[in-house]
């Protein structure tokens, strides 16, 4: 068994490696080789818990996730989580992996792949982020490693300038970011809308990973009715919770929809201006998590026990 | 974060430690102090996987165990698992455990505090081990130090040679044990009956730990009979999980029946004979796996990450 802390894990998932995980993971589930039981949500002193287990032929997953809003207050995460990596042969423990930063890689990956097959090429003119938190910071380390970026525009209620300053970018004004980016990436906590429709260009691409109520939204509707695709990690997880997909659905504003799975694995061109909407699937847990524990192996990283 | 390997794991229980957590698990479990969401199972390639969560107000456990009968072909137990303890406040990864002689441990445990409650003295005279694997192993190395034990006597289909050779016991045919044992503990993974009461003495404890569907058994009608006082880990459990609680209970035949939680809170004097029936409940070994942190912490055992 060996330990992966978040250190270990910036080592061994590398953009590329990482990248590829979760296009695996993808191209898995959409296969239905993922096998993803329903998901425990525990309430522990009025705080939110998951418990989320998955399985593939070669591996078996389960990670434990809590969102404790206080730990702000004490200078500590507000996501914490370690993932249990097993063998589905054997049932030996094979790793334990640190869980945020492993979140954190997995999900921007995933807005990074979205891109990659988006754009069809590794350049990006002007990337937009919305949001300096986490979960921005790990899309502008892996986007910046991934593809070649002219410009980087950042625009948040707060630390964007810090962002910004350390990434290169712009810290600007959320307005002059939809206007100019060609890329967005929209990584906040908020439940209105932050990417409007009506200030877009006509050829953009939004990877959206907040908004996880079914009333929450991240895109607006003049977002969707702009767009010529929209695609997700998973037609079960969004259709159940999220706003961004569950209202435009409700009112017949999609366009095309596809699982990002099934338009890796049937070659699908996406035609832009696209959409991606990820609420985050086991199977990216699963699968990144094994192909870490691989490289770890190959690598000599992590601790042995 | 602290790594429990299964060695730390027995220098830090040690007997004293290790029948004090499980006491504190059972007397909080029958307070309705420690919180068990519903385990969730699942089936992996044909085997048998459980994730077991449970809570306390100083601590979350979860604890994913499979069973793999195949396992014993590779020379590999067939029974794994990790115990994985986080802070139900901060949610902060604690300790990581190994999951199976934490099990064994804290199932030995469950036993020798029945004893002790049964018999309301730390001596045995003749100590009767049915089994000779994993469990039975536990059983016997905690009990010796629990308890001082004029005679050991041993029963198995086989191994139990060299197990009554380790620990200074005699292998006996099953006869010779059921009629001179004090105390018995059934280890077994047989679902018919071992324990027969016409063959036991006229006060007897037996602590039984198999039987682990509705319609297994390991101790029989007749033992039922001749029994003052059948206690057990967790009605709930024992209703929904063993054939040695469903069936006699519906037969009608059962003595008083209690929740040790409940004796130990109320301080109830068992009549003997008495059954103690124990399927195992999450309570322990989060209790267990919280006490195994703690001692760890104060010792300096284990891997610091």
């Amino acid at each position: 068994m060996i330990i992966l802390t978040g250190k270990d894990l910036e080592e061994v998932l590398k953009p590329e490696i990482a990248v590829n995980a979760v296009r695996e993971a993808f191209s898995l589930f959409s296969s239905g080789k993922v096998i993803q039981p329903q998901r425990q949500v525990i309430t522990i002193k009025g705080n939110w818990w998951g418990i989320m287990p998955s399985f593939t032929d070669f591996s078996f997953s389960t990670k434990i996730v809590n969102v404790i809003p206080k730990n702000k207050e004490k200078g500590l995460p507000s996501v914490q989580g370690v993932v249990i990596l097993m063998s589905p042969d054997t049932g030996e423990t094979l790793a334990i992996l640190e869980g945020s930063i492993l979140t954190a890689i997995r999900t921007a990956s995933a807005s990074v792949l979205s891109t990659e097959l988006a754009l069809r090429s590794r350049h990006i003119d002007t990337l937009g982020i919305i949001g300096a938190g986490m979960e921005a910071k790990y899309h502008l380390k892996i986007t910046l490693k991934f593809f070649s970026v002219s410009r980087v525009l950042i625009s948040a209620r707060k630390s964007h300038y810090e962002l910004a300053k350390e990434y290169g970018g712009e810290a600007v004004e959320l307005e002059k970011l939809l206007k100019e980016s060609q890329v967005i990436y929209a990584t906040t906590s908020s439940d209105k809308p932050v990417v409007l429709g009506k200030l877009l260009s006509n050829d953009f691409h939004v990877s959206s990973i907040g908004a996880h109520t079914p009333t929450a939204r991240e895109i607006d509707d003049d977002t969707i009715m702009k767009s010529k695709t929209y695609f997700v990690d998973s037609l079960e997880a969004v259709s159940n919770e999220t706003g961004d997909f569950i209202e435009p659905k409700r009112k017949g504003i999609m366009p095309q929809v596809y699982e990002i799975g099934e338009i890796i694995n049937k070659n699908i061109k996406i035609q832009r201006p696209s959409i991606f909407k990820t609420v985050g699937i086991a199977a990216q847990d699963n699968i990144t998590a094994y192909i870490a524990y691989e490289e770890a192996l190959k690598r000599g990283i992590g601790i042995k026990i």
